[in-house]
């Protein structure tokens, strides 16, 4: 099996090329050649394949897994919906339970692409006892699973740990990268260098084999605000640039993870453009970034603005924020409202960097004739809340009743 | 009684001008040479009096009030749900039942400035027969009762509405104010010239006695993101930067309320920019903006994105948009939504141009400690929800349970 990378390569349109042309409105040569290039990427999943990158719409993705406290059961509940709001991918991050026995269900319970984070099954499952020999094998295993993509922190060395050690009090709040501080735990249980760059080599043909897109994690985001992109940041962003170029020799797919987290609204479109220039325009994924802190509680309305900016500079694929971030684990309630509301920072990122969209145009004129089902229809979720709140008043609204707006000047201005 | 930009002209500092230096943080001998200039405004409600303009942080506004279809009761409970969540200011646009006796209850339960917008109780009480004189008499009237500010839409001309009649195809949404709308449908109805520009001077005159705000509307914004700024709203805005000066060369305060309504994402920055430029930097009011239209239901997610750049760019002052915006009059915990998401907005817009809050750097201090009250105290809603998804594990929180990132690397860069 070659991967969509290496048939770009060689000039070779597959049917998942053909599907997102469609899909996508993007010529197929274009498509094609930005594979080529590494600028675009696909994930694959029968039937739903997912293209991230240059020129294509911002995709949305939704964490979620088994926590430690949590019961497995709602996970799933927690993909259908996710996937019924317009989710792009999903990321299982389960910790707890029977992971392979999740991960599979909600393989059966969705039909968008799903990614993992092996570190997370190899430390629940092994605790830092897992060698290396152990990783892999849950990396081939996850593959074989059918997994889309896998996010790998492997750009985090030993002698960044040692750099974060005598200057952590530089930064307010140190790492806060999941994934990146098992990494760091690992390593500095096992007093290894990181198992994922070890191995770098051996991985990517596990991944290319599937054709699984590699995820580059970045590790060393900053955790709040006050925190600015520092040496230890662009340190591992450019090792994931080379890492990523690594990846694309070897026919592996890649998007890189950058910036993210919390950053100052006005660094937003820099970092954008900093990642982009040194990843050589690959895909860039952002998780939010949340623009402010004390959000806490409407994070994922902080980070709708945050990943309204990004896409808009640039960014091709957003991580999701529910309200419950920083708090505890997101009810399925709470997964919804990330979930819309990274699709409205996407919807507007879009409209930045690839022009308005026709289905506000098309809102626009059914509002105009206060046709309500015909905007609901447009609506970011097929208009259920807004059915909710439409309170008709002789064919317009009961916020200006006969007053409308529209109605009022419509009458005068009729020829 | 001389008006705040009355003494600020003499030079004058007012017990106003301290309580608001030392809310704001701002030299008062800058505060009143801004005044003075014009560039800011205060608006005055004893003991809670509020600035707004250059260098201030950018205040937040909840219209509320009786429509043909609310009970009357339910707006002085929006009214303190408002404020209770941190509105700036109130503007009450009752327009049934009995308004006088609605605006003194909201006045009676709240503490915050009050804004009204006269041709509303002129057009609820006298349909399109209040001759002049009768609006007027509202104005009067409701200066006397203690309004802080007014919306006024002066600056539609005849001849504009002439215009927008032969060239109405050419906008989507035609005309979406509902003042604009009320103002343009009198001017039809009476053949009249704007009663507001006629009267312009004896309307200055009451206002100056009471040193109540006059807030120049914005009747030719655009309604959906497709329609740009256009010749009308051009026309609009240089009169009403015209009307400002004249204002100001009376003594009355000013603030300029332009752009807002649905404007695309990338306009934002240029739209604030170039209202600024034409009003000599004086406050700018926005609504919104909404960068997007199918956020129906979700407005008010989508105008804190198009808010947070409006005030980043410049913009002073941010009228909140709630759930409801587009469907119907909002129910109180879609005027709580609404106010939260402009909160949101202010914050971030203020991150941009005033620097990054001291309030985001003790949530992060509190954060890293897993301090849990400690951040919920700086929350934008002092921690409300935060305290309701907030599921605590050992210290850390149910996301990621002993796998938290700040435990795990805490546990290994501690020297």
């Amino acid at each position: 099996m070659k991967t969509q990378l290496e048939h770009a390569k060689s000039g070779t349109l597959t049917e998942e090329m053909q599907e997102i042309s469609g899909k996508e409105n993007i010529n197929i040569n274009l498509l094609c050649k930005r594979i080529a290039s590494g600028e675009i990427v696909i994930m694959l999943r029968k039937g739903h394949n997912v293209a991230i990158g240059t020129g294509l719409k911002t995709k949305v993705n939704a964490n979620l897994g088994s926590s430690t406290e949590s019961k497995n059961d709602s996970e799933i509940q927690k993909a259908v919906i996710a996937e019924k709001y317009g989710t792009d991918t999903i990321c299982d991050m389960s910790m707890s339970g029977n992971i392979n026995k999740i991960r599979s269900k909600i393989f059966n319970s969705t039909t968008v692409p799903i990614t993992t984070v092996p570190i997370y099954q190899a430390i629940a499952e092994n605790s830092f006892d897992a060698g290396e020999e152990k990783i892999i094998g849950i990396i081939e295993r996850q593959a074989d699973s059918g997994v889309s993509s896998f996010v790998i922190h492997a750009a985090l060395t030993r002698e960044m740990l040692s750099l974060l050690k005598e200057r952590k009090k530089q930064r307010i709040m140190g790492v806060v990268s999941k994934g990146g501080a098992m990494t760091a735990a690992w390593m500095f249980e096992n007093s290894s260098e990181n198992p994922f760059l070890k191995n770098f080599n051996k991985i990517l043909e596990i991944m290319r084999k599937k054709d699984v897109v590699l995820s580059l994690g970045n590790a060393m985001r900053s955790g709040c605000v006050h925190d600015e992109m520092d040496n230890l940041q662009k340190t591992e962003a450019e090792l994931n640039a080379k890492l990523a170029r690594a990846a694309n020799d070897a026919g592996v797919q890649v998007i890189v993870e950058g910036m993210g987290g919390h950053v100052a609204a006005n660094n937003i479109f820099n970092y954008v453009k900093y990642y982009k220039k040194i990843t050589h325009n690959r895909p860039l994924f952002v998780a939010g970034p949340l623009p402010m802190d004390i959000a806490v509680g409407y994070d994922h309305v902080a980070a709708c603005v945050g990943g309204a900016m990004a896409s808009g500079a640039g960014a091709d694929y957003l991580c999701y924020i529910t309200p419950s971030e920083h708090l505890g684990l997101p009810g399925i309630e709470q997964v919804k409202e990330g979930i819309i509301a990274c699709k409205i920072a996407a919807h507007i990122g879009d409209s930045m960097k690839l022009g308005l969209s026709k289905s506000d145009l098309a809102l626009s004129e059914m509002r105009k004739i206060h046709d309500w089902e015909g905007q609901f229809e447009q609506a970011i979720d097929k208009g259920e809340r807004a059915r909710k709140y439409h309170k008709n008043y002789r064919g317009a609204c009961t916020m200006c009743g006969k007053y409308c707006a529209i109605d009022v000047m419509d009458k005068y201005l009729k020829n």
